[in-house]
């Protein structure tokens, strides 16, 4: 998608080989009208799959997934990373960081994921897919199905992708960096 | 707000004397079109202001904040209750969770908060004003203004809005609820 490569090439900052930072427009400062747009995007690239739900993760899913959610006239729902005093029944599945190299505990009310619903997921990044398997156990816990998964940025260069790819998930990223050099971003053609 | 009144009405879950559970529509799962109106009510009601960035708190607020800046024409950033590890310098403040009765912080990073800045802070509740107060000494020491505050649901029986207004800090709420009575929702006048 032009619109976000031209923003990850303007504003974001590559550090080391492997991170890039993109906090003036994706996870800290938000650019809305990206949002709007990415949302705009998903929707064509998966209207056709009949999804009555997005999925996301805390925090940094929540705009990217209330646009596509928008554009797909349908609710969003977001995992928690912490378990509200109001909440009775809900799922769980365990989310390791390789950024923190921690794991972390993921929940949503049974409520909320219904048999028979039909799941678009929707994150800011993919590297390791460990937040996508993680909510994809609890899809499959409520019985639901997993149609797709639209991401902003995808690392190109890490497994989530392939191991996604390879249990049959459809993915959609809107970026995909192939590597990092010089501090520059390159891009995969596709 | 109609809108947003007819779903607490609807879908709203009242809990003892003082909480009322919006999950299936606000901060668990989200309506993306109530957010969408509700983004372009604060339009409505604070374009005059010249506004130039909306401030909000992860996690429920994002989406509603993501809404407001989208109509208001302005980025949005959001408080982290983490430092993540790219952050360099950041503001931080205490926060006082009435609900989990314990402290938290919240901090920005400096790069978005600057000298001069005219801010609009959003979030999907106000109880006792603890998160806006948070968000206002931030502002302050990033020495940027607040020029008002923008408020789903209010609970117009807790101290939140008088301690705000009494500051002097001007407070828009879509829905000001008065009190509970055998689980249904009074609604102020105003």
């Amino acid at each position: 998608m032009k619109l976000l490569k031209e923003l990850i090439n303007k504003k974001g900052e590559v550090i080391g080989d492997s991170i890039i930072k993109v906090d003036s427009f994706l996870n800290h400062q938000i650019d809305p009208v990206l949002m709007f747009e990415m949302g705009r995007e998903f929707k064509e690239r998966f209207e056709h799959l009949s999804i009555n739900k997005v999925l996301t993760i805390e925090a940094s899913g929540i705009a990217i997934g209330t646009a596509a959610a928008y554009h797909l006239g349908v609710p969003l729902v977001f995992a928690k990373k912490s378990t509200p005093s109001t909440m009775n029944a809900f799922y769980t599945s365990k989310v390791h960081s390789f950024t923190k190299n921690k794991d972390y505990d993921i929940c949503i009310s049974k409520d909320y994921i219904n048999s028979g619903d039909r799941i678009l997921i929707v994150d800011d990044f993919l590297a390791m897919g460990a937040a996508v398997l993680g909510l994809h156990d609890i899809i499959q816990q409520g019985d639901a199905e997993l149609v797709g998964v639209g991401i902003a940025i995808e690392k190109g260069f890490q497994k989530g992708s392939q191991i996604l790819r390879d249990k049959g998930i459809h993915v959609e990223s809107l970026a995909i960096i192939q590597s990092f050099q010089d501090g520059k971003v390159n891009f995969a053609k596709k």
